[in-house]
């Protein structure tokens, strides 16, 4: 298969490529650097103009969506639209434009994060559009086109980051970035849509 | 209690007024006809100019949050924006800004649709702006100040509604706006909080 992995530079996209290595896989980012491609998820000519270097593919995944953590009263206008437009239209825009490149019966795999399940102090906006990405993906596996199927995967916080996020996350148990790749894995080869693949411990 | 409730003309506000009119009731609309005030949730300096003129509550109820309807790949960039600002951001604007002004131990009371749990064609921007929505509230209240308790009323179609939505959700058993207007009474009479308020048939 051939698979496009947008935000293949990030610690979450590197954990994708673990459980897609074995597929023809085309790397895009925001950077490009070290990628195969340049892409900007909150312009819809630039993931068009993706599409347009790279072709059909059989799978598309997102492994970005920028976030902006703080305490909910002091969240400012900016830290919400930020976030608004890159982990959650950012990635339904990568649907919209992508629909028109994805081959029938092909897939996409989005991306979300266990904080809307299991919420932790100033990350209210990561956890809002998680639960978005979440809802998103369940109502509008209904109505893709030519049999394409969507899925996202929501994982709790990886060994790889922890040194990052550790702190903000008390109590949470991190998964190895592999076994999140095996969900992504699992949504690409497999048949099922509309769902979210929870990865915690 | 005095009471403030936003889009008190639309058929969700006159709803919510059935279950809250033993209160003092102060009510607000975009248009601002027939209401005491004019307010635009999409605009932040227009929602704390509403509650200068208001003053403490000691709840905010929110009925309403304008979506578009469009099959998803034919949805426009506008669609999609225009739904989130007013539905999702515009509810979340009105509690950032609204909590300078609600009373200890004081209640916001949002709203979001049964489209995010029983998916119907035309309405992924409905249904991913309620997911959200329900979402934010369950997070978020774990973190407001002073007590402030925080709920959404997610409701199916209502009977008063029907004609205009009933050809878009064959199957579906509207409900009376009365039964809605109790679901909107429990939040702010009871003690619950980070709760989605489900009213179906």
């Amino acid at each position: 298969m051939k698979i496009l992995i947008v935000g293949a530079n990030g610690l979450m996209g590197q954990a994708a490529l673990k459980g897609l290595a074995h597929h023809d896989v085309v790397t895009a980012s925001r950077s490009g650097s070290t990628c195969d491609h340049q892409v900007d998820i909150t312009n819809t000519a630039s993931i068009r103009a993706l599409f347009e270097k790279v072709g059909q593919v059989d799978a598309v995944i997102c492994a970005v969506g920028h976030c902006e953590y703080a305490p909910f009263v002091t969240m400012t206008d900016d830290q919400w639209r930020v976030t608004i437009e890159s982990k959650l239209l950012g990635q339904i825009n990568l649907v919209r434009v992508g629909c028109d490149y994805v081959a029938d019966c092909g897939s996409f795999t989005l991306i979300s994060g266990i904080l809307n399940i299991k919420p932790v102090p100033e990350a209210i906006a990561d956890a809002t559009t998680s639960g978005a990405i979440d809802t998103f993906v369940r109502c509008v596996a209904h109505e893709m086109p030519r049999g394409i199927r969507i899925n996202v995967v929501n994982p709790t916080v990886l060994e790889e980051a922890w040194d990052v996020y550790g702190a903000m996350m008390p109590g949470f148990e991190p998964v190895p970035g592999a076994l999140v790749g095996k969900a992504f894995q699992r949504s690409v080869e497999g048949f099922i849509s509309g769902e979210v693949l929870i990865v915690d411990a």
